[in-house]
C-alpha cells in the first residue's frame, strides 16, 4: 500500500463526476440520505435530466468528453462549491487511481475503494497474480505482457489449446484472437500483434487458457472500512455482444447452488485479505464443469447494480456514501436475503438493422413502462436529442418477480411496453432475447448473442401494432350493434 | 348460499369492466400471464392508455357514466368477444352481486368472490352480524336501520357516548354524526336523519360506538376455491381525508406485533369459516388501547393493493386470476413473507388551494419519477385531458425500501421528481405529509389530515424550483474561472 492516508467525514454534499443515467441515479441517493449535489455537464449535455435534477450544476465548456476527465478542474470545482465528496459513477474516471488519490490530497472524500485497490485491479495481470496468491482460481496464462512468438508459443503450448490472445495495453476486443490449434498459432499470433499495435500503440499481448461456451458470473462485493464484507449474491452477466454486457440477471436461474456458494466464498475471503473496502466486483467465467475462473474485478459501481438492488433490497449507491463517510456496515451477512430474480436490460439507442450502429438525434416520442416490479433509470425523455459523442445507452430497465418464469413473462410485458420513437434502439433485439425458448429456460452462454442473432427478427412491430389497435378501434367507431 | 353454481375453465380472454389505472393494471397482469384483454371505453376515455394497451377496445356510446355500469351490455360484449372472464377492478361494478350472478349465469367467469359473499359484505349490517358470530369484535351498535328517534335514543344510551350516527342507506359522510353527550344526541340525529333523508331518499341511521383517534388497518386475504386461506399482511390507512384514503401503508410501521397476529389470525378464521374465496380486505378500527373492532369488508381489488405487492412480492392481480381458473394456492403461509415497507400516495387532479376541488383539463408536462423503489400507476400522460366524470386519481406514486426511514425519504425524493403540470392536483399536500414529524415517527390516526391541514404550507414550489435550478444553471452560463 502506498503511504496515501484516507479519511472520513460526514458527506453533505457530493459532486458527481458522471454524467446521464448515472449521475441521475446518484443524485436520488444522495436525495434520500439528504445529501446536496452539484452536476457538471458538457455542452452536449445542457438539457440533460441529471442537470436539472442536481440542486446546482455547472457546465464544462469546450471538448465534450474531457469534461468529464479533466480531474484538476472536477476536484478544484468541488473545492469552491464546498463538496465533501466526488462520486464518480462508472466509466469515465471511476477506475482512475490517480483521481481518486488526487481527490483525497485536495481534501475531498473519494466514494470508492483506497487508489492503490483501483490501481492493483486496473492492472490486469497484477490483478490475476493477487488473486492466484489469495487461493483464487484463475485462468492459466502468461503472467506478463509477451511480444517475442517463440515465447509465446512456447507458453500457448503449455497451457495446451485452445488459447486466447489479448492484446495487454488495450481492450474491445481489439488485437483478441482465439487460437484452437497449435497449427494456426502463428498467424494468429501476427495478427493479433499488428492489431493491437496500430490500435494500441503497443503490439504485446497475454495468452490465456480459452474457456469454450463459459458463462459470466460476477460476485458483488460490499466491506466497511472495519474490515466488515459481505457479498451481495451473483449477477449472471453472459448475455454480451462484442464483450459489451446487454442483459444482467440476479440471482443466476441455473446456476448451481454449491457452486455459487463456493464462489461467494471465495469472493468474500480474498477481499477480506486484501482489505478491500466499499463495493467491487469479482468477475469470473464459469466453464461447461463448473469450474470458475477469476478474469478481472472492478473496483466502482456496475451500471447492473440495479438488479443487485432487486433481490436484496440493498440501495448500493447509499451504502457507497455511508461506508465513505465511516459508517459501519449496518447488516451482516446473514441479515441479508435474495428474494425473486431480476434483469437489467440496456436499452441502447442503436440500429440492429444496421449492425447496431450508434443513433442519434431527437427522440420524437418516449414512452417508459410502470407497474408492479418495474423499475426504469433513464437519461432521456420526449425531445431530447442524443449527442454523438457518449455511449449509446439511453436507459435501463429493470424487472422483478418472485419467480423466473414470473420475470421473463414481466420483462416481456415491459419491453412491449417501453415505446422510443425518432430514434432507432435495440429494443427489438431485447425483446426477441425474452421470447427465446434458451433465454427462458436459463440457458446462456457468452456465446448467446453471436448464435442466436441470425434467427431472431429484429423488425420493430411495436409502431405498427399500436397503429393496428388505433385503426381496430378507429374502425369499429361505435359500438351500436350490443 | 344461493342455488348459483359457480365454475372454472381457463381464462384465455379477458374483459376488463372498469377505466384508468386499474384497467391497466388489470392489462399488465394478464400480458404477463399471456391472457388477452378486451377494454372498453366511454367517448371521454377514447384517449386513455389502458384503451392502447389492450388487445381490443371497444366504445360504449352514451352515457359516461352508464358506459362502465351497464352489465348487461358489457356481459353481451365479453361473449360477443369470445372472453371467459370478466375483471371488474374496483368501483363501478366490483361490488355488485347482481352483475356477479349475472356473469356466472351467462357463462363467463366473474373473478372475484362467490356472488352471495359479495351480498352478504355489501350490506353492512349482515355483515357486522356475521363477523360477530365468527368471533370477529365488532363495535357495538344497532343492528338495524333505525328512523324512532326514542329507539335510538335508548340504543345510544346503552353503547354510551361517543357515539356516530352513520345514514343507513347511503356513505361517503353524507347523514353522518358523532354525539359526544347525551344532551346533544336529539338534535344531531335529527340533523342526521334529514340529511340521510335528502340525499339517499331514506333518513334511517346506524348507530355505532364512536371510536376516538382510531387507526384504520386492514388486512390482505387471498383463498382458493379448496379452502385454502391465507393473509398478505396489513395496510395502515389511516390517512384519510373526508373518509377517502389518500395514504397507505404496508406494513404499519408502529402497530403492536401482538395485535397484528391477532388481526391476522381473527381474519383468516373468519374467512375460513365463511368459505370466502379470491381476494378481500377486511377492514378494522384499532383504538388508542389496540382493541381492534370490523368495520367492513371489501369483496374486490383494492386501490392500495399496490403496497401489499411491494412488500410481500405476490401479484395480487395474476393471483385473482389464477384462483378464478381453479388453481389451488401455489403457497402456503408460511411460504410468505414481508420484506420492508412500502407506501402509497394517491394523485389526485385537486386543487388544494381550494379545498380540493376536482381539477378537469389538459396536462401540459408529465414527468413520473422512477430509479430505485419506485413504482407507478398512471392514467394520464402529458397532453391527455382529464375528463369531468370519474374520479380524480390520476396516478399512483408507490415506494418500497428496506426500512420505515428509508421508505419515507424515498417518498419524500420520488414525490419531489413528480411534475404533474396544467393540472392542480394533491401533490403539495402529499409532499407536506412526508415532511410531517409525526408521519416520519409513524404517527397517524384517521384525524391526521384534519388536524394537520391547517398547518400545511400547500403552494407548489417544484415548478419555481426547477425555474430557479434552470436560472441559476443559466447565470453561471459557462464556468470559465476554474
Amino acid at each position: 500500500m502506498s503511504k496515501l492516508k484516507t479519511f472520513t467525514k460526514e458527506i453533505k454534499k457530493v459532486l458527481i463526476a458522471n454524467r446521464g443515467e448515472i449521475a441521475t441515479r446518484i443524485i436520488r441517493a444522495c436525495k434520500e440520505l439528504d445529501i446536496k449535489t452539484v452536476a457538471i455537464y458538457s455542452e452536449a449535455d445542457a438539457k440533460s435530466i441529471y442537470v436539472k435534477k442536481a440542486d446546482e450544476a455547472y457546465l464544462i465548456p469546450g471538448d465534450p468528453i474531457q469534461a468529464y476527465l479533466n480531474y484538476f478542474r472536477i476536484v478544484d470545482l468541488a473545492k469552491q462549491t464546498k463538496c465533501d465528496a466526488i462520486h464518480s459513477g462508472y466509466g469515465f474516471l471511476s477506475e482512475n487511481p490517480e483521481f481518486a488519490e488526487y481527490c483525497w490530497k485536495q481534501g475531498i472524500v473519494f466514494i470508492g475503494p483506497h487508489p492503490d485497490h483501483i490501481a492493483l485491479f486496473g492492472d490486469k495481470m497484477a490483478a490475476k497474480k493477487k488473486m492466484r496468491e489469495l487461493g483464487v482460481p484463475v485462468l492459466p496464462g502468461s503472467d506478463e505482457p509477451i511480444s517475442d512468438i517463440k515465447k509465446a508459443k512456447k507458453i500457448a503450448d503449455e497451457i495446451g489449446y485452445p488459447v486466447i490472445l489479448k492484446a495487454a495495453f488495450g481492450g474491445g476486443g481489439r488485437g483478441m484472437r482465439i487460437v484452437r490449434e497449435e497449427s494456426e498459432f502463428e498467424d494468429l499470433f501476427k495478427s493479433a500483434f499488428n492489431e493491437a499495435k496500430k490500435f494500441f500503440g503497443r503490439g504485446d499481448v497475454f495468452i490465456e487458457k480459452y474457456v469454450e461456451n463459459p458463462r459470466h458470473i460476477e460476485i458483488q462485493i460490499m466491506a466497511d472500512k472495519y474490515g466488515n464484507v459481505v457479498h451481495l449474491g451473483e449477477r449472471d452477466c453472459s448475455i454480451q455482444r462484442r464483450h459489451q454486457k446487454v442483459v444482467e440477471i440476479a440471482r443466476s436461474p441455473t446456476l448451481n447452488e454449491d457452486v455459487k456458494r463456493e464462489l461467494y466464498r471465495t469472493s468474500v475471503k480474498a477481499m477480506f485479505k486484501v482489505g478491500y473496502e466499499n463495493v467491487g466486483t469479482i468477475e469470473y467465467l464459469v466453464d461447461e464443469k463448473d469450474n470458475f475462473y477469476f478474469i478481472e474485478m472492478n473496483t466502482r459501481l456496475q451500471v447492473e447494480h440495479t438488479v443487485t438492488e432487486m433481490v436484496t433490497g440493498i440501495d448500493i449507491v447509499q451504502q457507497m456514501i455511508k461506508i465513505a463517510q465511516g459508517e459501519k456496515l449496518g447488516f451482516l451477512q446473514e441479515d441479508i436475503t435474495m428474494r425473486g430474480y431480476a434483469i437489467e436490460f440496456r436499452v441502447n439507442a442503436e440500429d440492429p438493422k444496421r449492425n447496431f450502429a450508434p443513433s442519434v438525434g431527437a427522440i420524437t416520442s418516449y414512452h417508459s413502462p410502470g407497474g408492479p416490479g418495474v423499475r426504469v433509470d433513464a437519461a432521456v425523455y420526449k425531445d431530447y436529442v442524443i449527442p454523438p459523442y457518449y455511449d449509446s445507452m439511453i436507459a435501463k430497465l429493470s424487472v422483478w418477480a418472485l419467480t423466473w418464469d414470473q420475470v421473463v413473462n414481466r420483462a416481456r410485458r415491459a419491453l412491449d411496453e417501453f415505446i422510443v420513437r425518432g430514434v432507432p434502439t435495440n429494443l427489438p433485439l431485447l425483446r426477441a432475447i425474452v421470447r427465446d425458448e434458451d433465454f427462458i429456460k436459463g440457458k446462456f452462454t457468452t456465446r448467446y448473442i453471436e448464435e442466436k442473432l441470425p434467427t431472431f427478427n429484429l423488425e420493430d412491430k411495436t409502431a405498427d401494432l399500436e397503429d393496428l389497435v388505433a385503426a381496430i378501434a378507429g374502425a369499429i367507431a361505435a359500438y351500436h350493434k350490443i
